[in-house]
């Protein structure tokens, strides 16, 4: 019983696009058979063309897509939505209600009050909506979260999340033909979060993901490095969680020499685990009394939630695309009427457009400690 | 473009047939359109089901298979040899000789009798036979070979390879139900290689591919350390290429706790180059007279050759299924016309089956050195 | 030429004294020959056995040390203080008023106010002042340093430094006989801070010594995370430096499992570089273009300044103790009238001792960023 | 009650007297009182300057020192030979007869039968003999052979063990004034065996150390890779051990690039464990069934074995100076009566001798497999 997938964005020049189509179709639950793959027909046609959709269901607008499919008994079920963010919010929201389910890069939309609009249009919708936070797909970070919740490592007392990329380290949004940079650069595009809203939010998301903890407060330092650039590209915060547990995010795109290095700490109080997505198939623990263990994917001795989502025997890397595949198969089995409960949702969305918006304000603002919701500090 | 593929094997049970399905189609190059997934119909059944192969198209033996598709204007192009070894050259004979490109799990065939004679089969066909040694289509194992014949290291003087798994360090062949370590523990359906036919071979392969020299005499110790076991499970072999070059190769399954640790290292006149498949998106340098240097996957830095096989930009982790599909991709290319030079032939698999055979009879006589190929010491 | 040298503390219990023994005898420059190792006239006895200091000069207090040695022709000519924290300045005063020159355990002293008392008592003294900041003697924070200084990395715009320790993860200051966390643990003996004085100006310490920068302002979340410890177990803080570059500042005695690991990353406009001290012989140079370089003590290819501090040839580690030997050599070069400019003086106590005491009052008073020094905001 | 040691070697432009002068010193139970550095009258008297010995106590030959120190009342009770290879014999030889105790670097002596010799002279002289294999001083090295004697993983099954340095890559020995490289590349004071005696005994007998397994038989191949070098610097062995367990060992000084990189990894039936000297403060152990592990030096969790040789806490890095002072502290409880088992004595100088020359032998004769001890094959 597979899924029949429609895809808006993605084209050619997307990086994340081609990884949404592998991600989704890579276990035989999902295939991508319509789409609007870019604004431009002639990059339309390519992608299509490249993925095997058939020419007729290849459209000039979502709407017309939408419109299209649903008098189709062979219609798309879902719609993967792979735009640059001011687009998310629209398309999300038109998939919906149209009666297909969504699944969205991230973040959900542009700003805080359209997450919040699309969070009601989601209940409105008895569809289900999906966020590829990816990293949450990674089966040691699945593994770190079941480790926290049945309390091995105690309360959690500390957490240190850092994610640092070094690639827009020069002004290479001012380049000509550099689609990756330019739409970030751009708040149109981005909404008010450069940095922190591209990758803080998967910090963020990482953070709350595997403590079972919310950010009640933070003191933020965002700030614009590279001089000219319209948003910010580096952004340092102290955390307060709901349980009192101190944390530091650090999230850069201009910590130079940083390819895609986002580490993950968390101490409680018999130990600690630490994850890197730079080696993404161990987990590490460290213990007040008592040898480091190092857990690797694959291995029969883990949980089943870390288990469930991987392919091949331990020993042999998975990645990326892997670990994106498991956020899909999730939503494949949700929408099938399984639990998926690890599919990131709008409430988490929300969550990441509050934590972009309050921090961007607060560090502007030089308002030291706020709260990440709602005005009292 | 795609191409249409069958598959012979790789049904429930099986670790590589879906690997083989998740890579030959990542790219979109290549479909899995029809297949003899297993001789139990339930799971042939299963299997196509799973996979999206309709129903007309899934067949109880390949002879069946290679005819109907023969008889198809959209037949299949390839196909995808999975089995157990005892039946890769009856598949691949078949259907070479039915048009059909070949592309099979490795080792090419049970012994090298059948090798060369396949070698002859491919060779009158006109077809494409690829051979999936799978650790070839890692980005950086390609970047390494590259290093080494641009001569950056000068002339190779040593090499040392190591491929050391556990998971056979108690007999579970004995035990029912263990389709992985049955078929691998008898001598009908593996060949007269155990330990040195499943893993040693892509050790041997991949010291070759990387240093681009071959191998001529070779001093084994093949043996067998779990009791009873009828083949072997542990081998160390000394080895002297053509250019006088030193090597070691160590492949052992009874090296209880290591997973998949295959590492290779290569020593020329100015530096060594390390590769782990533990870590397969960096490659280390260490030279004579400097830094060490790390290569990360996916820079800009690379040689083409690497740069032609990621997918996602640097610090963003591809494993086992991204290098198997790297593989396919240059099968694909190849069928298409285009060089696909790096992907393994039969000739390879013929020095392949040399290697075991000549290993396994010269440690069994206690030959000392022996040569890879002929009779002379 | 060997130099005749005091100590004052370091007695049975003691970590440290034992430390700066082995350190300063390494490379036979200097030689302990007298001493005040413990107020208890068994443990000073039982010390200066173990050490083989001559019976008579093994003083009860060091006001009689530093009388009668000044007596000796062969007085000592330098004193090394490694008394808890709330000593440090007594002694520390009373030995270069005596005419000997002082190397000092960090911190300076209990508080500011001391720290700038006691330059003005080395100022007016003509004497030596040092201050073991440990870290700064390892092989590859010279190497760090010397990179930042000559520009390789261009302006230097992020560090993040970490120091994470788990042993006080439980309140071991109430259990007797645990002299290392009752004394640091004791505001009356450690003076305002607690993980901030005790590891947190390590932290500061070594990201100034490698960037060359100084902290100018900061905001600090200096916490007790264990109840009804006195002092705090857990500091974070963010940081502003002299160029403008942002930081991030973390040190922690709760972080459970951690052991003692200090990481240093700077991040310049073309690249950056990470030390560790977990694995403190090596130093990762990371680039915007080109490959990572791994650099390694002990290799020819460093800087007079890396190289002149190890007593090994490359791939011998050296550790803990040769890096305070190395703070050692320097000042006895130092003292004989070399440079020994790398050795941290008493301006580098008085900077210590400021970011303690502003960090630790602007965090409770919830004050957001403050200076280092003086008021402005 | 500290000892009194004389040196024989290690003046000026030695590498390994050095690290004797500091390893025996480090704990403060050896003083260094006399010796004879240097055949050179002038460096001989630097090195005694530069360590603090008394210009009456520094000679200019061992009969010389060895006559005078035994007239005098405080006499040194015990020498450290650090010449070349071929003066082992006779400083040894003279100093047991002279009734002073030995403590020598390796290898033994210059050949089997003087190591034979010298086990009688030992034997008969009641006096203490001690070798410096320097790997078995690392405090993980010992927790490593406590894991194995314990029958923590089982019997041993495999043995992997590799020594590879670069610096030997080009004909250094040819250099005026490269005194390191001359005398090991040259027969009559390195003896038989160049790369094979100078590193390939220590990989020899850590992995004898660690398993407490004998190597009974051995397959050699000793190459000498840089053209015109007099003696091995290449060689590979493959091993088989007294209880059936096969073993791989590399040695090498032309891995071009590598440091001195020695790693020892010993397959149990239930799990392996992995050292490697280029991170010496931890030992990785790897199950079958379970995380794997890894153990810090310095931990409390460690057998007394261990912690018995660290001086710091965990997290506190100890190196090559330390494992070196953890033999000579071991050499002096063995000297003050203690047990002292652990310092290898003149019956693994015998071994080693057997090895090395067995080895060269063998593969000079290309005679396969041979016993390590005897002609039987």
């Amino acid at each position: 019983m597979s899924l029949r997938m429609a895809m808006v964005g993605g084209g050619p020049g997307s990086f994340i696009g081609p990884v949404h189509r592998m991600a989704a179709e890579l276990d035989g639950r999902i295939w991508l058979v319509a789409g609007v793959f870019s604004r431009d027909p002639a990059k339309n046609a390519q992608a299509a063309a490249a993925w095997g959709v058939a020419p007729d269901r290849v459209y000039p607008d979502h709407h017309a897509m939408i419109a299209a499919e649903r008098g189709r008994a062979d219609g798309v079920q879902l719609v993967s939505v792979v735009t640059p963010n001011h687009m998310h919010f629209d398309v999300s929201a038109a998939a919906l209600r149209g009666g297909l389910h969504v699944i969205s890069d991230k973040p959900a939309t542009l700003n805080l009050a359209q997450a919040e609009e699309l969070a009601s249009i989601v209940a409105a919708s008895g569809k289900r909506y999906g966020l590829t936070y990816t990293y949450t797909g990674y089966p040691m970070v699945r593994e770190a979260r079941e480790i926290v919740a049945r309390g091995d490592l105690g309360a959690v007392r500390k957490v240190v999340v850092e994610y640092s990329q070094g690639w827009l380290s020069k002004p290479l949004e001012r380049e000509a033909d550099n689609k990756q940079a330019s739409w970030r650069a751009d708040p149109a595009q981005s909404g008010v979060g450069g940095c922190i809203g591209d990758i803080g939010v998967h910090a963020f998301n990482i953070a709350e993901f595997v403590t079972g903890r919310r950010v009640e407060r933070m003191c933020a330092d965002v700030a614009t490095v590279v001089p000219g650039r319209p948003l910010d590209d580096d952004c340092n915060v102290l955390l307060r969680f709901d349980n009192g547990a101190r944390g530091v995010l650090i999230a850069s795109q201009i910590s130079a020499g940083a390819r895609n290095g986002l580490t993950l700490s968390v101490y409680g109080e018999k130990g600690g685990l630490t994850w890197s997505h730079e080696d993404p198939n161990v987990l590490t623990l460290d213990w007040l009394d008592g040898p480091s263990q190092v857990l690797h994917a694959g291995s029969g001795y883990l949980s089943p939630a870390a288990r469930a989502v991987t392919r091949l025997p331990t020993g042999h890397p998975e990645g990326f695309i892997e670990a994106f595949a498991n956020i899909y198969r999730d939503f494949a089995d949700a929408i099938e009427g399984g639990e998926g409960a690890l599919v990131p949702d709008i409430a988490e969305g929300v969550r990441g457009m509050a934590f972009v918006e309050r921090a961007v304000a607060a560090s502007r603002d030089d308002a030291g400690w706020v709260t990440l919701e709602g005005d009292a500090r």
